[in-house]
């Protein structure tokens, strides 16, 4: 896992333009209610697929952002694999996500906050580098660190006051 | 996780007639040139979901048989929570099947064939009883062990040999 801090500038710069376009897919999911997550997969500097959290909508527990951009890249792609392909999102993957992500044989993953719960990237688990596991992919973390934890913390903190107030 | 072993007589015989369902469509999915693995869900003695493995036809790597079944009972149930159901899968999951498991808080998982390569209720990881996450299930192995095994490498001796033949 690495950390955003070192990054050459155009590097960072290429991360945070991709990053802020998770960040709307976020809000998206904020706005309809749900977690807000948002990840969307880029290859050669194209966008390949996008999803945002709708475990809610869908009443579907495996309906997390990076499972949907999954499909839909693999959709646009017509292939099960994601060769020379970067997840940007703004939560670390959860051990579902990660996995997926793995078996996508998945290039490198670029997020935002750390999930000091569930986080599946480095934090809790570590589906990246597993020597167990058939694919090793990069991550960096710590893009739009911030912003993104932000929105998290507003989120929960505004069902706690709507489950307080009921 | 429970070996099949030691289970009541009725309780084997209704695992096993589940079994031979999941088996059932494991054998679709050998038939369709996919890896061999089938999955259903059932809640009080009625089939809420089914699922075989798709990643190719799908071009999908999330396609696995338990994320099919899973979405499926999801949508039956309209809920995203299969509370009281019980998952039965040829194969032990692996982890990214497994997280999705927990995250739908399924009740208990009833598994053929170890994984030792990739499984996660035991085998290689834990995600079915593991205190870093919010839901445990049970898990019960053994059921029709060797059937679904013979399939598996069935299945993957026939890749070799056409692999071979290239």
């Amino acid at each position: 896992m690495h950390s955003s801090d070192n990054l050459p500038f155009a590097l960072a710069r290429t991360h945070r333009k991709y990053m802020i376009q998770a960040i709307q897919l976020a809000e998206q999911a904020y706005d309809e209610g749900e977690v807000p997550v948002g990840a969307l997969i880029v290859r050669n500097d194209r966008i390949v697929g996008k999803g945002y959290n709708q475990a809610e909508q869908l009443n579907d527990a495996t309906a997390h952002a990076e499972m949907l951009a999954i499909s839909a890249a693999c959709a646009t792609l017509s292939s099960k694999y994601l060769t020379d392909c970067s997840l940007y999102v703004t939560l670390e993957p959860c051990p579902m996500c990660a996995a997926a992500l793995m078996w996508s044989k998945i290039d490198q993953v670029i997020f935002g906050a750390v999930d000091a719960d569930y986080g599946a990237c480095g934090s809790v688990f570590n589906m990246a580098s597993n020597a167990s596991l058939n694919h090793e992919f990069k991550v960096i973390q710590g893009i739009m660190e911030k912003e993104c934890e932000a929105m998290l913390k507003a989120f929960f903190r505004e069902q706690r006051d709507k489950e307080g107030k009921k």
